[in-house]
């Protein structure tokens, strides 16, 4: 591990993305997402499940106050994983465990987007909210509204399926996302509270537990670097250094071992330490933010071994669990990571926020060691699977992205109930649409880092950013014609480097450059200007004849941007298309086109072989990421090649 | 609906198989399948799963005697499917509610197999087992131990989800099949007087009731043609029309409707009344046990709106729901029929007691109108997922019949869990290993009918036959070389009509002949020999293209057998090999060879499509009825052409 290398993103309110393509995306979210998320979470969308946050932390606050002024305050279940019960008691908890993380995302996202664009009304929403969370809180830090309304005395006693440190990870995420926009730290000290509380109650000489739902590893790695507490950092490497230790914390907390304890094992990615892990297993989410807070922890105790396990895990996600959208978990059993190479297409899981955490997972190792490895695969889950999560209006969400849909199938199928033909309004466990938000409005973090010597440009986002050794004015038609230009200031000589994407064969940079692991390294000493051409070329590409699914197909990509065909432009029966491997393709902004073959429908279902007869088509590529804006049909991304 | 087109299949004592390839299937069932099954439902088979069935049996026996001595008797729950708590009381009711009828399966196969080989010992033991049976129905004729053992007050108040009523279909299958193999009665009468409780308790004045697994309307036909007795023959037609009327009779029973209720309707095929059925829709055994009975019905009452029903399903079946195998019921999602063309290989449900039960209602709509595709569909089931069910040693079976099957799927991936690898010794719910055993002992009743005027050869099997026009030894070679031999002794002139296989193009008969749907009719009016030859050919048979799996694909056949690859053969990644649509095969009894190609394994996920490589080889295809008896593998019956 070579601390040299080490970089850091720049702070969003040093960079402004002004981006043809990505603005909208980031104005949808402030106009659309981050509105509509907060009326979700207050129940106030028609005929959407219902959220129960916002009443949560009301129901919580009211016990705090009724504790501190000494009333009887009563006791309720907190036996399961969603409290919906309509015959429970009104007062008790609702919703899923972990429904509180779903106003911290928010939080998260409007801080983002406050720096982005400052908004007066919003800000003082967000105080609002503030204010009632930390009326949630207990006086000994403790913040979680479950066990608050249900059982005091249940606290961490079951740290594998009830979430409160998965919420308090997203707290402290919140917390520092909103000081860092505003500078206001009421959240953040409540947090640091909560934080201390954990640090007290988990280590050596506490409670060797550790999160079931991972991402107060990295959370905890956060506040450690804007406190420089240690015992925070600390506890984070408690944290995963304990996972996976036998005997297994999870089965004395609930005071039996399962029969089946080996794969309960895996699922949480607690089957072996972490650091002699080297294949993603498991919940897919929680697979990349362990993976994600691995990468933190080693960083920061310069821990070898960890990093190398963070390596080998990575490697393993990209050469062989990695759908061509940037999906991971593969399989709706678990929501997890299938074994190497199932990467089924109509049954695909592939959830959106496990393509986010992927993408906190590539930034974390990119800022450990720039390899354009880790940055190609961020640009693939951004630009696809992140994306297609949300439709074009900004108003409805896919939690799940398979790579092939036949909506007959999804109705009908069980084993496809899963995958949605179109997306949703909303999620009763709605994870993915804040974590989207969150992750859009906060774009800028992952285009750029620079260190002592060097600014690294990981994605191609018209932007202007202000380095320590540089301003840099970019200007991108990356997604168009491949060009980027960079106008620098420069305050003293740096190296910018700038990444090699793997879709392109061949590029020119209009200086001289140096290239390494993926990026061209280019010297600056002066103001200048810096212009890169990426030939971009419409390409097909195969998947790994190990991939069962996709012998004899191809997927047709341009750039970064994977393309599917819809039965919207195509017709139904998208299995009958195909499309020569010299096939000639048209971009039409932002769709591409091809002469192809419709083979005739046979209803004759046995018939000896004889060639299939076929008429000349036009077949229509879209964006993979825009598919399903039209309504209920039919989606591929891999066609025929004949 | 034409009644001079009505035959009667030959009863088992009227005709002998003598046949290479069969006979050695049926003294499998003989000397191994029966005894084995018999030591099952004793729980005597060690690492089996327990059947529980006998010890029902003794239980409820002791109950009857109970009751009869004025004892008192307990109470257990019957709220259950499976009744395997180890906790609950232990002279309660145990396993699945359907266990009953694996004796009365195993005594069917018995009385066949009586038929072919008398077994003076096996005779002694059935007679043992019919005793036991007999001393546990109550004296008003009921018999289904659940219900006797564990709650008296209940019978006939769940009988969507209970089975008292299949328990019952297959005790008359069973009793009808023991008193034509011995003439001894006391099964029969106690069956009559269970008919007759049945006949009180439902119809136009009683429980509008009807069963919720299907087969009684079968078992009811059968005890009319053998008693005379029109009430059964009402009971079965009411059960039929009482079906699918509004309001839904199940959810009367239990008090409240679904909300999910029409698929709930379709899962029982009670979503319409049967005569207005068009669709084979729902849990697949019982679908074709209802259309059994259907057609049995229309045949008696000679109702052409019910055959045309009938007639319209199975040709919904045979066009768009039927494997190649003669597997039905493609998904795992209710054991069920999917939508048309939904027809996966890796994870097809196409459980083997569905492809019994579509033989049977290939062979009474076979009788009802001599059609070859009736035949064919019947000749595919038999040869090639009922014979792949029962291992080559007869000593373990599979319950779902995959067409692809990648065993670390099986193991890894929860969707697959249906599918298993190798055969399995027995079964929890172990409805399919006693349902070969019955088939297949009394296979002779499928391959021939008579009328007056015509004797119809529907499968050709080695046999000596007496019907009532003439004694025929038939002399086959048919799996081989296609040539079948008839040597007849006429009593009287008539029309041997003979089916011509949908996979045959071309053969010759050395008499006249004319062809009607299907069959060739020869007029025979002295004795003589006739000599069929059909010609075999190893084909390559593609699917519809509006199965989405099979694009690309071609299976391989020859005569009515399906064949597979396995990795035995040719080493894993099944995906890798092809061959080309002009491919010459070579037959090795039982296997064949072809050249073909293996694509050299491509480890790199993603990559620019570029012209595959491949190697020359050598793959072995082996009929797909024996595939899995070399220990875990893969397989596949589609094999890529290129």
């Amino acid at each position: 591990m070579d601390s040299s290398n080490f970089s850091n993103h720049i702070k969003l309110n040093n960079i402004k993305i002004d981006d043809e393509f990505w603005s909208r995306y980031i104005e949808l979210v402030r106009n659309e997402v981050i509105p509509y998320q907060l009326k979700a979470l207050k129940d106030e969308v028609k005929d959407a499940p219902r959220s129960r946050c916002i009443d949560n932390f009301k129901k919580a606050a009211k016990t705090v106050k009724d504790i501190k002024s000494g009333k009887s305050v009563p006791t309720f279940p907190v036996d399961k994983w969603e409290y919906n019960d309509e015959n429970s008691c009104p007062e008790s908890f609702k919703g899923w465990v972990f429904q509180d993380s779903d106003i911290y995302k928010w939080l998260e996202a409007v801080s983002y987007s406050l720096v982005n664009t400052y908004d007066a009304k919003l800000h003082k929403t967000a105080q609002e909210y503030i204010d009632l969370i930390c009326s949630a809180q207990l006086d000994n830090g403790y913040l979680d509204t479950l066990y608050i309304i249900n059982d005091r005395s249940k606290i961490f006693t079951n740290l594998k399926d009830r979430h409160e440190l998965y919420c308090f990870g997203h707290l402290a995420e919140a917390a520092v996302a909103y000081y860092n926009a505003t500078g206001e730290d009421k959240l953040l000290n409540a947090t640091y509270r909560f934080a201390d509380l954990i640090c007290d109650t988990f280590g050596e000489s506490g409670k060797k537990g550790y999160p079931g739902h991972e991402i107060a590893e990295m959370a905890l790695v956060k506040l450690y670097r804007l406190s420089g507490e240690e015992k925070y950092l600390n506890c984070a490497d408690f944290f995963i250094s304990e996972r996976g230790k036998k005997p297994y914390y999870f089965d004395a907390e609930r005071g039996y071992e399962r029969k089946d304890g080996s794969l309960d094992y895996f699922y949480n990615q607690a089957h072996l330490q972490p650091k002699k892990q080297d294949e993603a297993v498991g919940h897919a989410v929680r697979g990349v933010y362990l993976y994600s807070g691995m990468a933190d922890v080693s960083r920061e105790k310069n821990d070898d071994e960890l990093f190398s396990a963070c390596q080998k895990i990575w490697d393993n996600i990209q050469s062989r669990k990695l759908y061509i959208t940037g999906g991971i978990g593969a399989t709706a059993d678990g929501e997890a990571f299938s074994f190497d190479y199932d990467l089924p297409n109509d049954l695909a899981y592939s959830e959106t926020c496990a393509s986010i955490g992927l993408i906190f997972f590539a930034r974390r190792m990119l800022e450990i060691k720039p390899d354009s490895k880790y940055a190609d695969v961020m640009e693939r889950a951004l630009y696809n699977t992140v994306l297609s999560a949300m439709a074009q209006d900004g108003k409805s969400f896919f939690y799940v992205n398979p790579l092939e849909v036949l909506p007959t199938a999804c109705r009908l199928d069980s084993r496809k109930r899963h995958v949605k033909a179109v997306r949703q309004k909303w999620f009763g466990c709605a994870c993915c649409p804040p974590n989207i938000a969150r992750l859009l409005s906060s774009l800028g973090e992952y285009c750029i880092s620079e260190n002592e010597n060097n600014i690294f440009v990981h994605l191609y986002m018209g932007a202007e950013v202000n380095c320590e050794n540089a301003d840099i004015k970019i200007t991108s038609d990356y997604l168009d014609s491949g060009k980027v230009s960079f106008d620098v200031k420069c305050r003293k000589p740096f190296t910018l480097a700038v990444r090699i994407p793997e879709w392109c064969d061949n590029f020119s940079i209009s200086k001289e450059y140096e290239v390494k692991d993926g990026y061209a390294y280019i010297k600056i000493a002066k103001d200048t200007a810096v212009d890169i051409q990426f030939d971009i070329k419409i390409k097909l590409i195969k998947c790994s004849n190990l991939v069962r699914e996709n012998i004899g197909k191809a997927a047709v990509m341009r750039g970064p941007v994977v393309y599917c065909i819809e039965e919207a432009d195509n017709g139904s029966n998208l299995q009958l298309l195909s499309i020569s491997p010299n096939a000639e393709f048209e971009y039409k902004k932002p769709c591409i086109i091809a002469k192809g073959k419709r083979e005739k429908a046979n209803n004759n279902l046995y018939s000896e072989y004889k060639k299939a007869e076929y008429e000349d088509c036009n077949i229509k590529f879209i964006p993979y990421s825009t598919w399903g804006n039209r309504g209920e049909n039919e989606m591929a991304v891999y066609i025929n090649i004949k």
